[in-house]
């Protein structure tokens, strides 16, 4: 497979950072990447710092992203998709410039801050026949496919609730407070990340893993917002009434003020005959309830999986698989779409479910929303129509 | 013992009745009552029938609660409380009776279906010096009454968040088509129990429990509810969003068509140094969550339950008490109050913490705000201002 | 039911003992039995004063258990069956002198101290055709009883496996020291309970469970004891391989010393189909787990339960029931098999799983084994053949 | 540090292996290795195969385990370590190959199939002085690391019961029969794997896992063992007492035939303060139990993690690692030990726990005493003292 690995290149992920390791161990898993490009950071020193320790060239460490994008598109080795980790507020800028350049780009959520900048990448890949994935990985767990399958094959029947939270309890302490905290730095200022960051940095999680599970779309919101934490200049705590496609009701929970949780983000999906259940911290299981007390669990690497979701579990039933694995299947998807594209351009990729700049608008529409319904007191407001786009 | 066992009679809980059965065995738990007169049913034959079963004198046994109020109560040894187990819609008729004969009452929730009922029944047992027990069960849990002495103490911190749902299954399928099934011809008829029969049924039980866990009052309501079963005459799924006492945000989801759950009660506090969570499904447990990925199981029977949580576990340590034994405790607590009544009036009884009528009058607020909002699409609705209630 | 109500009385239970308590709520919460007499200790005045708080006539207050057997047996309305809450090495003494009088027997497990007291005892409740009931309660837990079902319908295949434990933590710290703990001084008492007391107490429920849910003898065994709180006269701690009949392999361990385990009584049955899993802590769920990677968790209440067991269900789906209730179930069953006798004498109740003599008399010979092969350093030494015990 | 990786070379894993994925995967996760040579399977094509996905060179690539041994130790860059997952029989010759050339070794346990090549490998990685790395890749879990470091400190107090347990339901079945199962054709035949096959396969991860988490030695065993499913030729069952050092008793467990378990390794440790818990199943938590009913679970991440620990944890709390985690935990503590060792030769490294030719002699003669139980009738056999072994 050597020969034939990805070129890949990276934004982000300099001295310091945090999901970047992840997104590097994601790559490495099923060794179908090579990283070879990078603009780590934009101090030309930290980012050769970066691309010493990861086996990247000199030649190729950059510390500007527009001349990394047009060095890397005018060379024949040149990278084929790149992958952007940096802080939110710059996502757009970036994933333009390589989207320009026609390379593909892998790109951590929220897509974008604003909607013009949303719609503009939603467009600009569409134009460029440019792939952009963007990196809900949450949704590439084997176990959350499985739980697709059943929905779609209607084993819960016809839906009628969906509860979904991604409440945290990461920042339920002053955690802006300690100076060192990059994370707390960039995602608790309302400047950097506007007075919702809660909404787009985790509620776009849950939303996008209950529209990927249940299949609906929010058509509109009742949200309350609220902070928590004395001193602190953003909401940390959303709470938000769905109207879902197809009549369904629900809610979504929002929080990085949860003390005592972990993680804190969990599905609960109802239909007429059956109700599912999933945790993230419990990933390598799915519990399906039936009427008249019976429960049934599913370990990851049972024998009702499909080939695509065997495709996502490496070590079989009994070898519990989490979180760096859930980016490895996210990249697994990748490397499958960008195999068919070298063979055939940007077709048809449709079975293989990532997250896309649709998802990307659509979250962003919804963080909107949420911030629309809570400045008029929690009136319903409707989520700009997802019909009308372009899948 | 024997010569001061209380005297207690029944309304309803005839032939085929639910849950007067759990209150007879909640009463016979402790050996603290003696049931001596009864009017179980309208009709005076079925009303003997149970009375044979029972050992209930056939002079006691009475077809209508008006005639057994006043001959019990011109008694020597007439009865000193009563229990009401009828349908909802006669609460209120049945318990003016008894109170207006000065007996005590134990009445199943929710108190009543109107407010104007409601406020002259918490006037009534005042003006007479009564006793009214409501029998919201699930906050006389012995884990329960832990839950509520660690929020006191302060083990929580200041609270933040409260999150509870009833959501149970029960009603998930078309039971109604089923014409032997009794509980849900009048639960589902909206005639007999409203359209929101499902927030008096359910969602008082979540909104007590709430208000008893944390100790904070429902200021606001934001509402919406949906019918899930298709035919169905009354609202089977409600979402509510709380602005509770203190500044604290929460939601109340109530469901009867929650396929897959069993019963469905479960709360979750949190504050700003600890959460608490418990499931009424395995409430022998209290789950306490701190930051730092350390969690604890409280196992009913543990050392740091206090004296009046110790009185509600008859087993000690290991040997899981259920949902019978929580009626034995609420009548356990009954028995206490009436002991010291026998003694020296209706005093001071704070320190045992029944639900009476102001809390079925709270709950019956909060019924009416809900509808309320969502007859308003959802618009915030204040909450009766509980502040002027006498306790 | 008045009329019909079982008379019973009870030897032991005076003021301070322990299990009494729960019998007593075990026979009340049905409502089938009146306790009408009683020796509840050797002194008349402790013995009234606990008569008195149950209400049970001074007349019928004894302090000698014989001379109860005597007046009791010769009333019109004397008891029909005794309930033996005494320590257990008085079983034998008390439940003979009843047997003699034709009085039905209850007596709490082990059944006796020796060998010989047992078969004395087997041989002569089939001589007075007495019907004597063992209070290993475990097994009459609603789910236990299904699991039962589940491995006689071939549910779990031929069996291959069993693993069961009694390991609770109540003896892990020096609680003989506490001179208050009157369970402590008898039960840890080498001269009054023997060396293998705790097999005699925890051991022999974990092998009556093992047979009652596999269907299997225990044909040798192999055991190693120790004791683990410095100072402890009596063993604290077992651990013994099981040769099962059909060649089904095992092992069972009992401990007292198991800190941090409250109650700790637990089974595993393996078949070649599937395995289940039962934990009396939370004793409202049956774990049946396939291969493949598919758990199924029934609870009480299911749709699947027989009437057998919907009989042990009083409050139905979601609402859970525990330790006292599975004394209301064996009481249930002792009122089932009582009810056949008045009206056709000791005939036939196979149906009903209550434990018997020969229980008792199998679980005495189980200690005699397990005590005879830790004195023989682990040897396999083969139980007494129980084809030979007429059941 | 991509200069700085270390080279390191495979025997085995050609097409078609199993568990030498997941080792690769290990390698991989942190980037410490390059893989730069390979004796893949002992067909030549088969071997350039493999070499080809992985990116090894041609002229690296090997079919004969000698050859490589001898070509790599002659080459300025050869490499410095061996991964070593050929089937079990082989782990000896190849291992010595290595070995013999001074390079470093990492082997799939177990470590041999005989006492003789156990003892000679032991001295031979000493008298070489090599490192020699066993793959018991369930020690180096973040949260058994820090299981060792409570009974370490103390937290449990004295121990006095150990309960461990690899009971496994992958061979429930009758897989012999699946000609293409290449696993159970090797693991199953007594010829290649033994009689005692499965406490070689799965009964020294127990024993390895239980002496690592305890710090105690097995000193005798006693044990039965059985075969489940007709028609097989090995035992798939063992059942085994343990005395351990210190006065400490405890059993161990291994199956193949557990139906319904996926994986089944499971210890449980007691001391007089405290027990704790661990299921590979859910390796991110970590139970302590304590007296008085209260339960402790810790998460990965935790905020009482060591420093130690906290290395073997990439995604913090919250974030669930898994199987392939606690392999390339293993291969990071491989790559500090290397490192140092490139500074200082192979001097310290008792800071790092990883099991190395020791605990797979202890193994082996553990099998040994097993077998030798099983053979004399379950009588104790005592294991070859450990305290003779230079560690």
């Amino acid at each position: 497979m050597t020969a034939n690995r990805i070129r890949i290149g990276m934004v982000g992920g300099g001295p310091g950072s945090g999901i970047a390791g992840v997104h590097r161990m994601g790559m490495r898993l099923d060794d179908r990447f090579m990283l070879v490009a990078g603009a780590f950071s934009r101090s030309l020193d930290k980012s050769r710092q970066t691309a010493a320790e990861l086996g990247v060239d000199e030649e190729r460490t950059y510390a500007d992203y527009q001349q990394m994008a047009r060095e890397e598109a005018s060379r024949d080795d040149g990278i084929e998709v790149v992958s952007i980790v940096t802080p939110n507020s710059s996502h757009y800028p970036v994933a333009r410039a390589f989207l320009e350049q026609g390379i593909h780009v892998v790109c951590d959520k929220p897509m974008t801050g604003s909607l013009e900048e949303a719609e503009a990448l939603h467009a600009l890949a569409d134009s460029q026949g440019c792939f952009f994935a963007l990196t809900h990985n949450y949704s590439a767990y084997a176990m959350v496919r499985h739980a697709v399958q059943l929905v779609r094959d209607g084993a819960l029947g016809k839906l009628r609730i969906v509860m979904v939270e991604h409440a945290s309890g990461w920042a339920a302490d002053n955690v802006e407070r300690d100076l060192d905290n990059k994370q707390a730095a960039w995602r608790l200022d309302p400047k950097q990340s506007g007075e919702a960051s809660l909404v787009f940095d985790l509620g776009t999680h849950a939303h996008q893993l209950m529209r990927f599970v249940s299949g609906l779309e929010v058509e509109e919101v009742a949200a309350e917002m609220q902070t928590c934490v004395p001193g602190r200049r953003v909401f940390d705590d959303a709470h938000v009434q769905l109207r879902l496609s197809g009549g369904v009701r629900g809610s979504l929970w929002a929080s990085m003020a949860a003390t005592g949780h972990e993680h804190g983000l969990r599905i609960r999906v109802f239909g007429d005959k059956a109700s599912l259940e999933w945790h993230q911290m419990d990933p390598h299981y799915l519990s399906v309830n039936y009427p008249g007390g019976r429960r049934e669990t599913l370990v990851q690497g049972h024998s009702g999986m499909s080939d695509a979701q065997a495709r996502l579990t490496r070590v079989g039933l009994g070898h519990p698989e989490g979180f760096i694995e859930s980016f490895a299947n996210l990249y697994s998807d990748v490397a499958e779409v960008i195999g068919r594209y070298r063979k055939e351009g940007l077709n048809r990729y449709e079975d293989i479910p990532l997250p896309t700049t649709r998802d990307g608008l659509l979250g962003v529409k919804f963080v909107m929303a949420v911030s629309e319904s809570h400045r008029q007191q929690g009136r319903w407001v409707t989520v700009d129509p997802y019909q009308e786009i372009p899948s």
